[in-house]
């Protein structure tokens, strides 16, 4: 039972949460929710002012483009930061409020494969209401309720495809989602005993929430309702695109990463390394889709087979015999080609290059809504997942020194470096700086992503080995596991 | 390209074969097969005299049963094999030809479950005659062709259930459709350059064969061909009910072992313990089998919901909300219950109580085409699947001693020996017999089916500590890696 309690809280936070103990509807400035840590209002679009954006739900118009409020960027750094030739690496102010745990940051833009730099970054510390406290009405305190909320700390890093507009939506919103999911709990995970196997029925205001919820009875988790959110917006032709999501949420004691797209997460603890997620592509996710194209042929077309070959099979070889394999092979074995075999495969490429439908090569994530096979009205998504994996750390097993961290990168960092790579970092930046120094982890962050981006040649952007440095836009969240931090 | 071999070759012996390389017909005795290693008659229904029984693909009649040839069980040790009071060990004779490899086999019928054991094992050394060397005609020999064949060494373990047809069945046959699938491949698997991945298309006589595999362009891989051969034969309700297979197969340097359902194959090597299959049953299909009753709701009628939840939901909790998880959790959360959630789960019941629609245990295996949902028209065999994991251990890689094994066991062993269990045993056995000794093997073979049967007292079959022993059929192969045996 135990391990329902842990398990129930992996889905609430990250890839789940109690499907019928929220609303799909965020909370507007009009509900009742006196005491909620207010999310921070994010730096504004270029060229606006400061305070005209709209809160809550709202979405950012085309075209305009945002940093992370914590950035604390003036409408000239803003700019700065999207210098494609300069690629100036950006980190919080030294000056001011640091982020929670002292985390460290540094983003940088790409070197001109989209015009915005289309990572997003959202770290916070997240109050949540019981839903019984919040039940009884704006008029009430707490005190009155007798029940006591509880806090949970976010780092989401959202990287974007096709456009900003999703990674910008879900660096926004998905903690509120999460916020929004946990309300339930609040009194279960308090209470030492084992969660119930059955809850009484809710009462009229909250079913009657519930009913909004898309979908009716469906299970509807964080990620799932922020990903149905940017349905609807994309309906609207609003935050076009979609995003890769590495969410980590600390709460009573435990680390959840949740991650869904090819960002990655590791711990660095005493020197060794600790994988905390895995990448979703079309190659790690081949047998999936392998599954659903075979399981639900109508998905495909006629454009595509679920079949993998090692390469395109050509009209001149129909009769022959190729190297192929389907969704239940883990290796590959000769068939003979037929006709059907001559159209594109659903999985094709390799590394950076693989592809599903010859269109994406991330297989989850929010948004891709609008997302059609090029030259064709196919839709793409049903092959995409929402769903993340989750993976638990808990903080209490382990004494943590101050060197212990969990990074957060987006691909452009682990494109170029290694988890080795990024652990020798670790030790070396660290070792450079006092233990109790605030401003080792945002120079950790920053040296991670240079290391990555490399300098500025006539050939490009090179590492110190010549080889090629990352292109892409490159955020990293560099999370002290112990020492001077306090984790309340 | 390498892993493509050794995958290729995974897919052939076991799991898969070159669907375009093979007949679904398996060879009767006119078919031109003047060299292939003979499949000896397994021992004779009881009742029957010897030599009576058709050879080739016939089907044993309902009611009958048999023990493996390779006991020489006489039909009075045959009729004292299925005694379920004395439950004596039956092992291959001490005297005459013993098992390739020295390899010990000991079984025992179970307790009274069945009234037959249903169990049923195979060891076989088969050669395979190349496709080119076969086509050149009865009337040409392998000099005349240049084509050298190849052997394999086989071991099969199959535990049947609701009847012992389908692993009689499948210990007569499934040998043989690995041979015919891995003609194809004979001069590829001998020709060190890494393999074609397009091979020219066979001749006429070839694709004839090729048209007659049901399914047409369908792979065909050993365990479906045989799976398939089952469905037809069950149609014709011959071969009742279904089985497990576990199966190794020694080919050019590796160890294949496949394994669908749950019989589990461990190496005990220097006392490390290396794990070489992994059961699949309601419980470690959990998400698989959701998924597809979730991708294909009209495969759970209006019977069944494909949700799980800890325990059946009460018409009187409508409304209520209970803890769940559907294919795409590893933990549990909350869900309002609702009408439909009041069907009964696809997926229920713990440890050896878990079943597929309340009907059966293990998910994947041979067979069970007829196998309905009790009192209802519903069929099963949609969720249960013949596709096998394959697990490759490469002896080359490793200098083997004589008491380093490969333990088959089907479920009876290993429901009360564990892991660590079986390798103590090893030791405790081997040691005590000379390196040399060619019984040592049988000897730990009947040592683990009786440490697993224990001794008949007043309250049943106990092991030395009391607990219950298994009342199973239980088989058990040893297979040493190392040491005397020759591997030619």
């Amino acid at each position: 039972m135990l391990h329902r309690v842990r398990s129930a809280v992996a889905h609430l936070v990250s890839s789940g949460g109690p499907p019928g103990s929220g609303s799909s509807v965020l909370p507007t400035p009009a509900s009742p929710n006196p005491i909620a840590h207010p999310v921070a209002p994010r730096s504004p679009p270029a060229g606006a002012e400061r305070g005209t954006r709209a809160s809550g739900g709202a979405v950012e118009n085309r075209g305009s483009f945002s940093r992370p409020t914590f950035l604390q960027l003036s409408p000239r750094g803003l700019r700065r930061a999207e210098d494609h030739a300069g690629r100036v690496v950006q980190s919080p102010p030294d000056t001011g409020r640091r982020l929670p745990w002292r985390t460290g940051y540094a983003e940088v833009i790409n070197a001109g494969k989209s015009r915005h730099n289309e990572d997003q970054a959202c770290c916070e510390v997240v109050y949540v209401e019981s839903r019984q406290a919040r039940m009884g009405g704006p008029g009430k305190s707490i005190s009155d309720q007798g029940n006591q909320g509880l806090y949970f700390h976010y780092w989401g890093l959202f990287d974007g495809h096709a456009g900003g507009g999703a990674a910008e939506m879900a660096s926004r919103l998905l903690h509120r989602h999460i916020r929004e999911q946990l309300r339930g709990l609040v009194e279960i995970l308090q209470d030492p005993s084992p969660p119930p196997l059955c809850l009484p029925s809710t009462t009229e205001a909250s079913v009657s929430l519930e009913l909004s919820c898309p979908g009716g009875s469906q299970p509807c988790w964080p990620l799932q309702k922020e990903d149905e959110h940017m349905a609807r917006e994309q309906r609207n032709q609003y935050a076009v695109g979609g995003c890769c999501a590495l969410v980590a949420v600390y709460l009573l004691g435990k680390m959840y990463v949740a991650n869904a797209g090819d960002s990655r997460a590791i711990i660095v603890r005493n020197g060794d390394i600790i994988p905390m997620s895995r990448e979703f592509t079309p190659e790690t996710e081949r047998q999936r889709l392998q599954l659903l194209g075979f399981l639900k042929p109508e998905l495909l077309g006629n454009e595509f087979t679920h079949l993998e070959f090692p390469r395109r099979v050509q009209p001149k070889e129909l009769g022959q015999r190729m190297l192929y394999r389907d969704q239940s092979m883990t290796g590959w074995a000769y068939k003979k080609i037929e006709l059907q075999d001559l159209r594109f495969p659903l999985v094709c490429g390799e590394g950076k290059k693989a592809r599903v439908m010859a269109t994406i090569g991330v297989t989850r994530g929010l948004g891709d809504h609008n997302l059609k096979v090029s030259s064709s009205t196919l839709p793409v998504k049903p092959f995409l997942s929402c769903f993340p994996e989750v993976q638990v750390y808990d903080l209490t097993q382990y004494e943590h020194c101050p060197d212990d961290v969990l990074i957060l990168g987006t691909d452009g960092l682990w494109d170029v470096s290694s988890d080795k790579d990024v652990a020798d970092t670790v030790d070396k930046v660290l070792s450079s700086f006092e233990p109790n120094d605030p401003s080792r982890y945002t120079a950790l962050a920053q040296t991670l992503v240079l290391g990555a981006r490399g300098i500025s040649r006539e050939q490009g952007w090179r590492l110190p080995n010549n080889k090629m440095g990352s292109g892409d836009d490159i955020s990293v969240f560099v999370i002290p596991l112990g020492g001077a931090g306090s984790y309340t």
